[in-house]
């Protein structure tokens, strides 16, 4: 596998990721079937609002973020980077000076399987990231990666263009060409969820609006008043 | 063992609950004699208040939120919803749509030995919760459990009725027939630790404060002065 | 080894840790040349400010505190305590009256490899913590260990009178002798930092401001235009 | 809770621990209706055949062995001790010579959610230990806990006299009561399994012996040809 | 993302697997450019031989086999299970029944990103499994997954077709249309590897062997006396 | 901190190393006050013997192992090599050639915290490792460190020419001038020890040997008939 980079991605749809960022990722991630998701050790690394954004993405190799700086050129307004390794590491592979360079191009955020540092001032800049631990750690410049090329980032597959959403939740992938209608999706659950909201704040029980008390009375369970009051 | 529910358990005192929330997890757990304390990897979701109920338990199986449906309509006002699980996981078993339920029965929060979800509308909703993990990754309903069965969360055992007291230092759990006794006791605890800190305060050693010295130099204490000075 | 208190230690120079603190650990650490980093497992307790100071160290067992007791009476104004363990654990070692003693004495925080506790009474005190874990489980006083030892604290090594930086990035050791020449090397990184920040902020590639390009040629990297648009 | 040791406990009948043994842990633990299982953190320090016993518990604080010393004078012939700790550690608590003390006793083994150490000799003496780490770190004798009362070892509930049993595949605990039940639901699986196995081998697919097609089409599984072949 | 099974998938030549499997998966990394290892956790359940097959992938949810049941049929002789889940398990998924299923059919092995089970039998069976955990754990069979699609496991991406190599050093993943290459590269590193082994074995050393001395002088290495002698 | 290599190492007295091996880490451990134990993520790669030998230290960036090549001139025979790492990394930084190289040189061991691979050549060749992982990952060669400085390895603290000792129960460091006293103090104690086996192998119990009871019952500990046959 020769170090490349891939220009002029097919990037999903215009529109689809504020509509998907709108709706929040565990409704996206429901939405989509229950895939996509990555690992739950990506955290935010501050109170950062919700984002998405199309995927640009980095294969780096752990403690080495040259492509990092190589990647920052393929990307454009509304983009997202994201950021695979070859082996697992906590390494500070990002930091204010490059968050700077991807704001200065329009970039919504980051997502890296690594960890990122400098965060009080990604937080005074406003820029949301993802990442798998903090560090001060920093990096060397010195093994070619790629950019834009299919990688596995927090165990998620993603392809540059995919529409990556992350907000408090996690972090989840949309494949570009379902970015529309996992929108779509995603945008009747919320509807058909405010209705459910209402029904059980008025103190209805799921029991009865989901009418699980057939089911569960097939499957076996059983009621029982408390022995010891016996 | 067969699925059950367990109706009409017996709960702790009345009372109880708000006088040990008051006392906090460190004080509650030292008054206990330091068992009953959960595992520290059980976080708050947001940054909730202190807070302590009467336990309902679950028993579900991973990646299976059914019986937390069933769950809900054991539960009275000032209960704290507790869920252990067969095996670990870090779904998001629990989300906003649970939470309306729970507070419209007054349910003053959830400790959960899994992933929790929707975390902004918990925050935005005033609902508590403690779990190991905050994960978009939902659940199926498919598998029976049980309610109000001795149950094994994060690892202390939970009975049905128990108190749990779950601050920002963790989650602690309190035996229903010890609760009035062991709220007495740390209200103690409480009184002992102001006076100590206003000494500490002043200046007066821990060292002098608690008579230290004697103990220390016969288990073989010694002082030297740096001996690169020497 | 015998369990040793060590008075008198000879202390990085005055000025030092503040000129450090301003730099903040990332800089810090790329300064020092990458090296004296602590793990990033470590993580303030509180969302406290950035604090440097001088190095009283601690060698404990795990599950018991008695020598932080100990500790207290050999620190200066400016002071940082630092607690290393001779095996893992995430106990509650520390807490509110510690750290109210450590305050009278003109501490400015602690950085312990075990857990603390009393949180929330730790931020409205203002006191600092860098810690493995936060855990209402408290500690026995039975065993003795040493204080003003060389330690190691989440793999790093601290000697007495080191000035330890911590902010929300991390936990860096810089030995006494180089404190000041490392600030100044610091200062000049920073320095060197806001001149490349305003010229990335202006849209100047990384690539081209640090001259990448011919690097990455040599080293094999290719460009291609997206073969799915071929 | 005050420490204690119980004296006397009732144990499950004898016979059953053999049988259970016989059937392993992965049966005996479906038998039970997948409960009782230990966390698979738990291994065995060599490769030790399988062992059942009944339990004989010990409540221990970390990094403290004494109530295990406390706790040999109550075990007897075809008891298995069972160590659970307030807090995690993997200090080496338990070594060759309790292993001594245990074996001249007539105890099958031990499980304990710590660390144990003299592996080589565990080994040439034939004494088996599943534990959650190995590890030379020994402990002090200064704190008491409690035997014989229920604990909680790597997250399963364990009552004195229960069956507990140990190999390959972990370690599952079958309460007293139930254990006879138990051994012969147990049996009847592997009766039943050994002509499912007989059939499998022959070639005959899982999907056609458990009548599985006719479910998978209802739940929804299609089955397509290589889309890249056509 | 519908569950689905595809038939008929197109699998690496005849012949790269047992080349493969011979040159061993540290070899073939580093053939591959460092790319395609499963995450290091991943480990084989008892002392198997090393193993190279054409993959058969399964997606399954956490706690549920039944997509490896539906996956048996899409099995023939030279392949090799690989089971990628959504989110993160260490449940016991396969034991000796389904290994009876596949041996049968002359699968070579089982790679799964969860638990297996049943370790004594599967070793008399003479079938080899790398997974992330042992336990007894059992699972339901409630949730479709699918069977040879493009699949994530321990973080490395597999296609259906592709060869995957695994034994003691870990699990690696060779795309199918590169597998023949690949063996020929990697074929060549050990030719080269031998010569240098007898090279260094005679007391020829790396450095001069590798030429490597001029390269660190220049990046800037010094050697001195021991100071202490000085 | 520049990098640098430190020749002519003053090494611990000839002699003590194996006589430390021949105790055993635990024994050792103990005997020197439970101090200088390495964390128990340390395992061995292949079933080795104990080994001991003097220290040659490496301190290196994770994922390039140039100093490794390095460190091998500065070996002479008894010697063991240690490499501590700047942060974590699973990376196998260490195969069947650098071992060649080594056991060329009369090294009897490597003590490594990040990966290793080439385990089957590792255990034809007999030459013993101790790891934190194994992994076919390999390194680049890019990044100076420094061979013979003090590294921290696994939490504990290494000096050029101590002894370090390692065996299945973890690895221990001997500060060099301290070990022909810590030798003589562990042999000391397996003499004592071997004559409390004899006696705890006729049964005599712990707490009478050694005079357990009078302190239990003065700590306050309880003995009381099984509560449920009262």
């Amino acid at each position: 596998m020769r170090p490349v980079v891939v220009r002029n991605i097919r990037r999903a749809e215009a529109g689809a990721a504020s509509r998907l960022a709108a709706c929040g990722v565990s409704t996206v991630h429901e939405a989509m079937g229950r895939v996509g998701l990555m690992k739950s050790y990506m955290r935010p690394a501050w109170a950062s609002p919700a984002v998405a954004g199309t995927a640009v993405t980095v294969l780096s190799h752990p403690g080495d973020n040259w492509m990092l700086h190589v990647a920052v050129e393929q990307c454009r307004p509304g983009d997202i980077l994201v950021v695979g390794l070859t082996a697992d590491s906590t390494d500070g592979m990002f930091g204010d000076l490059l968050a700077t360079s991807l704001q200065a191009r329009g970039v919504v955020g980051l997502i890296i399987d690594a960890g990122c540092r400098d965060v009080s001032s990604l937080r005074e800049m406003g820029f949301p990231v993802w990442s798998r631990a903090i560090s001060a750690k920093g990096t060397v410049k010195a093994t070619l990666g790629s950019v834009n090329v299919p990688v596995v980032c927090a165990g998620a597959l993603v392809t540059p263009g995919d529409v990556v959403v992350a907000d408090e939740d996690g972090v989840v992938v949309v494949p570009a060409r379902e970015a529309g209608a996992v929108a779509t999706a995603a945008e009747a659950r919320i509807a058909n969820e405010d209705s459910k909201r209402a029904r059980l704040a008025s103190g209805e029980l799921g029991l009865d609006m989901y009418a699980m008390r057939e089911g569960l009375a097939k499957a076996g369970l059983i009621y029982v008043d408390n022995p010891e009051d016996a």
